[in-house]
């Protein structure tokens, strides 16, 4: 009888963050591709852009004015999802109609005033001053809510709506979906094994090398063995690291440097602005112990084959499971073999 | 000072059947769209089209002929996302490396021998067919499956990568994760409220009318209360059935009905072939009891404001939890106030 081989039988794999599971049909990238194709643009972009809501100087759509600036620069949503002033509401009846009132704020983060580079193209120092702004962000959110969600929505086909390099902070006053998952997933861990389920996973990571994209002193990034989307990656600090303000100003630096050599190997990847949804989760600010933490960033890139064939999380992942075709090894060794150089730097 | 207002105020509600939250910004619906317009095509397809790998009597990839069809016609998938004969095997170490092995098998269902027609184009005697199938295809494939996925991708914009009118159905040896968490939820709301829960639940909706889109004698169709897609509904039989094979003749007849009701209208809000990912959830095969269950279909689309503008499940909703714009009852109004004929023979 045949032996099971991850690399050919289809086969699940356990999310340990989200207690989601994830088919793994790798014999099925054979497949030929028959469905959309999205467009791409390798249009070069001017640094500055007169039509542009997000341009330094320039006027946005509800009449405000961009200051002059020359880092990154924070505003609140013109259409916030959530806003500071809701009235409190709560009902539960027959615990079908569950439905309570939240307070919060979106916010946009411009990451520079240079219109045509997103952050592949941003110099190391550059990068760090984006980091200081999502740290002093927390800083500030942080004292009035329980929640903040720095994210980036990247590339047209991901539903970003302007080039310009730029990313969102949304804060809310009850802790979503997602990161209370990951919250109790991490404290049980916790009180299961005695250990930090992050930092025990960066460590056996680090010492198989088999998922491992890209490393620096202070972070890793792998696909996890988990991941769902097919280039995802996770970024982990290599020491227990609860929230980003936590990050030492050396750390932040290596942060910088370590975003930039992702971000170029994605460009690398298809020679294209890649495009992805991007966030950081740490602890919640909601007063528990956080040695259960370990922050985390994830990148769910939408891209399959190539610049214009993204994977369709639709059907089966929408009512079953989520199904990804290649497996997280071999996503990692794609990634792993790619340049540091950006591909535009090295035609010149 | 105000008081809460669904229609106006951001809100978070619950879905009882997955145990996550959805986050509700009505007020956001105003903001203008200036994202990723979708190609959108409303041409006229032939009843046969040579070059289709599912039209009756043609070759598909792997050089299998089609047979001269004129019912529903289900084959194995020629790029099955799983195989009957996988191996066995498992490993969980340190519960992070949690895989195992997966048999199962993915089928086709042509739905009609017609290239050119959808559901909301067949009969309610062709669409009935269908139906039937589905029940032969539970029956035989619960012989040797834990679960058994019927589904519909529809749309290219929705990954669906041939126009023919088809389905899927996928069957698995584990329960996936989706309708894993169904299966507890609608068990513990058994065990503590002593109700099924969707048949309580579809009492509720059929006195309130609220977010009722569609009904027959045995069927209601409505938006959830808990809603994650702007056109999300679901699909419930107004008494307990757990499973398609226990629905009666008139039932499999009232259903039919209700399909092609629901389809029309879809189509007919942005007048075009609406995308969407459809699929069924019944008791799983695994011996258990199933008084706790309540058959339904979900119907997920995509589309948002028109044709070829998408809701992208980005960012915040791959990061934190899932938001929506325009409230639950405003979509089930729009959809409610449509016409039951399609606006194609309207046109005539
Ligand atoms: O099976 P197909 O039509 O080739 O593929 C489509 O449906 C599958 C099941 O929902 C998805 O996994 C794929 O991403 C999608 O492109
Ligand atoms: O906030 P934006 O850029 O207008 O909108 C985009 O990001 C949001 C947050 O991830 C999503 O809810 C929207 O679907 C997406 O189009």
């Amino acid at each position: 009888m045949t032996e099971f081989n991850a690399k050919d039988h289809p086969h699940r794999r356990y999310n340990p963050l989200t207690g989601d599971w994830v088919l793994v049909s790798p014999h099925r990238a054979k497949r030929p591709w028959q469905g959309q194709i999205e467009d791409v643009s390798n249009e070069a972009l001017p640094s500055y852009d007169s039509s542009c809501f997000l341009c330094p100087t320039n006027t946005r759509i509800n009449g405000k004015v961009n200051p002059a600036y020359n880092k990154p620069y924070v505003f609140t949503n013109d259409f916030a999802a959530l806003m500071h002033d809701t009235p409190d509401y709560q009902r539960s009846d027959d615990d079908l109609f569950v439905l309570k009132a939240e307070r919060g704020t979106s916010r946009v983060i411009c990451y520079s005033a240079d219109h045509s580079k997103t952050m592949p193209e941003l110099s190391v120092s550059d990068i760090t001053a984006i980091v200081k702004c999502w740290i002093a962000q927390y800083q500030e959110l942080s004292q009035h809510y329980i929640w903040v969600q720095v994210f980036e929505n990247k590339g047209a086909i991901n539903g970003c709506s302007n080039p310009h390099p730029h990313g969102q902070i949304w804060a809310a006053s009850s802790v979503p979906t997602l990161p209370a998952k990951a919250d109790s997933a991490q404290r049980d861990y916790l009180a299961k094994h005695g250990k930090n389920l992050l930092l025990h996973y960066a460590g056996q990571e680090q010492q198989s090398g088999e998922r491992t994209v890209v490393e620096n002193e202070h972070f890793l990034v792998v696909v996890p063995f988990w991941a769902s989307w097919p280039f995802e990656t996770l970024l982990l600090p290599k020491r227990q690291v609860a929230r980003m303000e936590q990050l030492t100003d050396s750390e932040q630096l290596a942060l910088a440097d370590i975003l930039q050599q992702l971000t170029i190997r994605y460009d690398n990847l298809f020679q294209c602005s890649f495009p992805y949804s991007m966030g950081w989760h740490g602890a919640p600010y909601n007063g528990d112990s956080t040695e259960h933490w370990q922050l985390h960033a994830h990148f769910y890139p939408p891209l399959l084959r190539s610049a214009s064939i993204k994977k369709f999380m639709v059907g089966y992942e929408m009512l079953s499971e989520t199904q990804r075709d290649m497996t997280p090894e071999q996503a990692a060794e794609r990634l792993r073999a790619l340049s540091n150089q950006h591909y535009k730097q090295q035609q010149r």
